[in-house]
């Protein structure tokens, strides 16, 4: 248990071999039990197999981030995508088998929190079986882009859902097909004992 | 592993049972691994053991909430701690073991989503080995405040922090001693597949 969590790093290179669905039932169902405040259950995953829906959203993300100019309030991880969008870059989502996106409710005051404990639990789980996994952050930062949010709409997201994240997932394309698992080291994440 | 994250569930009542260090420790390493955007590693464990420490902090959520008046734009569940601060009730973090306040930078565009994967992470480890835990947000609430952030920061909370999360942590107060664990249903957290 400890060590699925340790060894969980990001893959950013997958395989094209489909992921069986005992697999990606557990998955789904790790993510559908993380907690959630006043356990209201609000996050809605957008299950995306479809290699032309995978490509059109890296289409359109390429084209929303490429419209922006970077500003001094946001984010440098913003700024590197609208940067890297202008550039060509259409593989926000690392040609993934499958990306899972998170959408929960505008109205839910925790969705960012709720969001983020969904994807980790699927992290955590997808690490224990095997499979790789990497955070998605454009789909969030584009979460109230118009062009974005109709296509979203279009494959199932709700009114009154914006995107708070997504996960990459799929056979990790190395040479002996498992995750790469060395521990990085962690020197941030603080620790402070008050006794 | 996926039946330590299906049966994790609130712990809201605790022993006054000391845990034993390497308890703690594992715990702790569990949220330390949690994963962070671009991997800044910007959360800040404050894990606050002290009787007195705990006391004061619940004085304080109870003093500070109960000057507040209730907003229509504020969420429901801030407008129910100020009714109950203003009744009195001093005990928002269920007086447990240990509580662990998860500050990250202000300037991390990733603080609400890494704090929340860290006290995710800690709440299935603490699971694994029969702690109970229950996620506590008052100090999030009000981490704007400044007679909390003062106090914080007298306790180890650095400049340019501030609280996204806290867990309450320790041993069940239940006949058997172990947590609750009949996962709660999952109505809600639909699943959209787009195939």
């Amino acid at each position: 248990m400890l060590n699925d969590i340790l060894t969980r790093r990001s893959t950013r290179k997958f395989k094209n071999k489909v992921i069986p669905a005992h697999m990606l039932e557990v998955i789904i169902e790790a993510g559908r039990y993380a907690p959630s405040g006043c356990n209201v259950q609000q996050a809605h995953f957008l299950v995306v197999q479809s290699k032309s829906v995978l490509a059109k959203l890296g289409e359109l993300v390429q084209q929303e981030f490429a419209k922006m100019e970077p500003t001094d309030d946001m984010p440098q991880t913003v700024k590197n995508n609208i940067a890297g969008a202008k550039a060509g870059n259409k593989s926000f989502h690392y040609n993934p088998q499958i990306l899972i996106i998170v959408a929960n409710s505008v109205d839910n005051p925790n969705a960012m929190a709720d969001t983020a404990c969904a994807i980790d639990n699927m992290m955590v789980m997808a690490n224990h079986i095997n499979l790789g996994t990497c955070w998605i952050n454009q789909l969030r930062w584009l979460q109230d882009n118009e062009v974005l949010i109709e296509y979203l709409q279009s494959i199932g997201m709700k009114e009154g859902e914006k995107v708070y994240g997504a996960m990459s997932l799929g056979f990790p394309d190395t040479a002996n097909g498992m995750p790469e698992r060395t521990p990085l080291a962690r020197t941030g994440n603080e620790v402070t004992f008050v006794e």
